[in-house]
Formats: structure tokens, C-alpha cells, sequence
């Protein structure tokens, strides 16, 4: 299996947690990658016409992404388990998609305060994607003292998308606010899967 | 049921063709909602932190989002079978995420060319955007030949992203160099499902 990877990518991340905490990591072969939304990669481009990293092959060839797609499939592949069924598997569903509604709030701020030229930066913008990332942490912190032992696709989301806010907005001072979150983080931060996945 | 409605929006179109076609529509209350990316709806962020269309409620008050979850749970309550099994389930999962990756970035686009003050936009933003879309087509049109009866999730997806290419961007032209892609989205339209949700 091959995928397209970037150590930067908070998408990426969440489908190697999954790889290493289903037993498969090590039969995937990472491509580095560059991809952007104005520079766009022309070898993912062939492959996905979005573009974008998480790319990923199958043993049989089939190409499949993004990231939810793919996390899905190594989970069946795989030792399985972080999907959950039933009731649960609706929650961490719903979990994982507020996770990646947090990491693209995220990406399009970066994009606009880093990749954007100065003079074509709009300050609502930026703030309205803030303001995603701010409710979905006020969501994390009033929530995160009944998740108990859970690891499933939606805390995993979490903690990537948490990682990433460390990553690229160090000076955004989430923990302070969100004491309860940052103590969960700490800890989740223990486990190896996450340990070995830190973007950088 | 509950489901946070917009007319407008191809992600809330994909549902409700979904819950027509599993037999649920007509269990699921609308409540109209004018969700934005800068003028952030507060009754749908109380309900879920990303504060976007579509936000769905079950009969047991579970707040489920986003669309993508939504469509496989009213899949798996209903008539199903839209999702598939094995290795045609990563298809059409793969194909869905390529309709809303080109939904994604169409609706990225209209915000930059309508939504966004003049004085701030940056064309390389809206033709990164828009290479998506054209990719995106590009692989519709090539492989469109090979899809016989098929009506699930990914072609759904398509459906929804086309139809919304003519919605918001009807100078766009997509036609002209797609005709395969444009007889297979005319036949499409004569489904019910599809007819009863054309945006406005």
C-alpha cells in the first residue's frame, strides 16, 4: 500500500494513528508530497483529482481517498475497532466530522494569513474560521470529562486537529481556556501512535 | 427527524435525495436555516459547533453531522443499499469524496467572487479552486462510460456538484467539454429524487 504523505498534514496524521493502532503501518509506503490549493501537485492530480494528501493505493491498485475513506478502509483491513457500531459509531462519526470541520477551519486560516498575499487578506474571514475552531474547542472542553478510555476515529480526530493548532497557531493560547482538553491532550499524547505522528 | 435545511446547498441536496430514496423524507421536519461561513448561524452552532447546513437531529435527539454521516445513517435506518459492500463500498465512498471535494471548492470559489469585499480577492485563490472543479470533470467525463445503472452515493454526489455548477456558476460552461458527463447528468435528472431538489 502506498500513500501520499505530508508530516505537516493534520489528515494525514489521523489515517497514520489509524495504520500504527490497526497493525498495517508498516506495510505502507510513504510518497512525500507538496500538495497546495493554488500550487497544485501534478502526480497527485493524476491520481486524485483533488489534489490533495491523503492520497492512498490499495495492494490490488484501487485508489482511494481522502482521509475518512481511507481511514475506514485500513480500519477494516486492519485490527479494526475505531469506528465502533450502532449508536456509537453514529457519535464517533459525528465526532471525527466536527475534528475535521476544526482542521479545515484551521487550514483555510493559515491559508489566509500565511499563503494569501497581505494585501488580499480579509480579517471577517479569518475570524469566521476562528470562530469555528473556538466552538468546536468550547464543544472538546465540555465533553472531554465523559470520553473516559475512548480511542475511536472521532478522539482521534481530536487529537489531530488539536496537534495541529499547536503546530501552526503556537501563539493561539488554546489550553487556557480549555483546561480539560489540554489535560485529555497530555494524555493522549502518551500513546504511541500519537507520539510518532507529531507533525512537524 | 430534524434537519437544518437550505435549498442552496449541494451538501444538504445529497442528503435529501438520500432520504427520498431510502423512504425517509417524509419523516424529516425542515427547519430553514441561512447558514455562513462569516455570518455564523448561532441556532445551528448551539446544535453543532461547525454552525453549518445540514445539521440533523434522530428521533432520540442525537445530533448527527456532517452530510456524509447524515446520508449513511438515513441509509442505514431506511431502504439502504445506496453505500454498497466491499470493494464497491471504497468506490463509492471515493466518489463521494470527489463530489464534495468539487462542491467544496465551488462553494470556496463563490465566496471568494461574491461573498468576499472585492478589494480582497486573490484570483490565484479562485483558480486553484476552480482547477479542482475542472479536474474533478475531467475524471467525470472519462470514466462516466462505465457507469451502467449505477445510483449511489458517489454518483449522488456527482449529481449534487453538477447541479450546482449550474446553480451558482451558470457561465461556466461545463458542457461544452463534457458532453458525455452532461447526457449522463440529464438522464439523472429525470429521477425523482433529483427533480424534487434542484436548488433555488
Amino acid at each position: 500500500m502506498k500513500i501520499y504523505h505530508s508530516p505537516a498534514s493534520p489528515f494525514v496524521r489521523k489515517v497514520m494513528i489509524v495504520a500504527r493502532e490497526v497493525g498495517l503501518a508498516d506495510r505502507i509506503e510513504l510518497l512525500p508530497a507538496k500538495a497546495g490549493p493554488v500550487d497544485r501537485d501534478a502526480t497527485i492530480r493524476a491520481e486524485n483529482p483533488l489534489g490533495q494528501v491523503p492520497t492512498f493505493a490499495t495492494d490490488d491498485g484501487a485508489v482511494l481517498y481522502d482521509s475518512r475513506v481511507i481511514a475506514e478502509y485500513l480500519d477494516d483491513l486492519g485490527r479494526g475497532g475505531l469506528f465502533g457500531t450502532g449508536a456509537e459509531r453514529w457519535r464517533n462519526l459525528t465526532d471525527a466530522a466536527l475534528a475535521d470541520g476544526l482542521m479545515g477551519a484551521a487550514l483555510l486560516a493559515r491559508y489566509e494569513t500565511f499563503l494569501r498575499p497581505a494585501e488580499f487578506r480579509w480579517p471577517a474571514w479569518t475570524d469566521g474560521q476562528m470562530g469555528k475552531v473556538a466552538d468546536a474547542l468550547g464543544r472538546l472542553e465540555g465533553e472531554v470529562a465523559g470520553y473516559g478510555a475512548r480511542f475511536d476515529i472521532g478522539t482521534i480526530g481530536f487529537v489531530c486537529g488539536l496537534g495541529y493548532l499547536d503546530f501552526r497557531f503556537p501563539d493561539l493560547g488554546w489550553r487556557d481556556a480549555h483546561p480539560k482538553a489540554a489535560a485529555w491532550f497530555a494524555a493522549m499524547g502518551e500513546r504511541p501512535s500519537v507520539k510518532a505522528t507529531i507533525p512537524v
